[in-house]
């Protein structure tokens, strides 16, 4: 037993859907979360820029006393989680194994299809790890980068999201995909529109609810569970306040995200 | 006469269109331009972080020994220009005044559109700089801000622009505008869509020429500007660098950027 939080990074709040997916499975755990507002996305920008940011936000969460921390970002996890755990000594999870281990939970998975920041894609983090796991996959991995804007804007019933989401899916579907992995933390609010537009037998992935379980494993395997008797909380910081943020928090979350703090990161 | 160079900044390769323009009008002026790619855009984010990241920027190409300094972006134009020229001594030209003046050069524009990244058009900068000069004009100010990921992946003619450009344009259309202000300086990449969408009587005024202009005028009264007899250079620094800002450089340029530097900013 550990009663000391779980701390949580993003580049901005699309991470806050695996907060949400933690919360409803872990909900005596107290959760610090840090989003770099300020700085994002990280989805466009270069390795060694996303390791530097991963690196001062991983510090940050640290000097808050967190007993483990999770990449709640998979550009994040792409470039930067292995360094992170040479680095540091606490446990440090990604979004990545737990969505790859969900995939290839069905034995019958075998065409898989992927969408994501142009950063993950470039990382090939994904296509390894699926790669490493299983032998003689087909995988179909399609940089996707205009999705989290239209998320953010909130113009998921919008046609324009439609018109994109065609373009990014109608190469997969005629290879004949049988999964897709939603590689981002934003595209869980895509599910309803992308069930759709994808044939009935294509299964979806998603980074949130599969994170959430592989970090409950992990926690009891390590006794780090919170006392089950108690009630976590969570406390909201950004390096950049905006009213906007403040509305996402809230969609991804799907309640009030609270008082969110300004973060600022050391150097 | 002075012949050390002009300094300009963006928060990302945007502020390129300026610098082309600048290029094309005043060839033998030396030029040090400054993207912020680590930390952009700036368009989403407070005014208070806009103002701190464009007070880096400056310092930086003040480091670099320029004569003068242009904010070739509308959103560090709108929140910071004013802190920066009472900070620094040399002359900061921003983006805003010069289009203004250029669109109101008509006397009988009366019914002006604007848009413009979020943090542009909630700074009022533009409205407010259009009501001191002229009263009684109408004014519809819109935000666009899927227009800039959008020109990046270089959807220009991609049927989902077009989309998204109706649900920005058609409101400001049926309100009977008589200009439209490109606030951004993404956005003359979309000149020739915007062609195609909007009445052939509208004005279209965009950033990056009437900047040269002004510019131009500025430095001859000041002046400022380089002796004639030469070609000037162009260095290009960058907070991050990747392939698609090194590509997304040459778009904006019309041309190859040559050898891109990685800048590091003090804090």
């Amino acid at each position: 037993m550990n009663a000391a939080p779980l701390g949580f990074f993003d580049s901005g709040v699309g991470g806050l859907t695996v907060v949400r997916a933690v919360q409803e499975l872990l909900p005596a755990e107290d959760i610090v979360y840090l989003g770099d507002t300020a700085r994002l996305p990280y989805g466009s920008k270069s390795p060694e820029t996303i390791r530097q940011f991963a690196d001062e936000d991983s510090r940050f969460l640290i000097s808050r006393g967190v007993k483990a921390i999770v990449v709640a970002c998979n550009t994040a996890t792409a470039h930067a989680l292995p360094g992170l755990r040479e680095k540091y000594r606490l446990p440090i999870l990604g979004v990545i194994d737990a969505g790859v281990d969900a995939a290839l939970a069905n034995p019958d998975a075998g065409r898989i299809g992927i969408i994501a920041t142009r950063g993950t894609i470039r990382s090939h983090a994904y296509q390894h790890a699926l790669a490493l796991r299983r032998t003689g996959l087909i995988i179909h991995a399609t940089a996707a980068p205009l999705l989290v804007p239209l998320v953010e804007e909130d113009w998921i019933d919008h046609p324009a999201t439609e018109v994109v989401l065609r373009t990014y899916l109608d190469p997969l579907v005629e290879r004949g995909i049988d999964t897709l992995m939603l590689a981002c933390t934003h595209y869980p609010l895509l599910i309803p529109v992308l069930r759709k537009l994808l044939p009935a037998d294509v299964s979806l992935i998603d980074s949130a609810t599969t994170c959430a379980e592989h970090l409950q494993r992990e926690l009891a395997r390590l006794d780090l569970l919170a006392p089950g008797d108690r009630e976590g909380g969570l406390e909201i910081h950004l390096t950049d306040l905006s009213e906007e943020f403040e509305a996402l928090a809230r969609r991804f979350l799907k309640k009030a995200p609270g008082r969110i703090h300004r973060a600022v990161l050391g150097s």
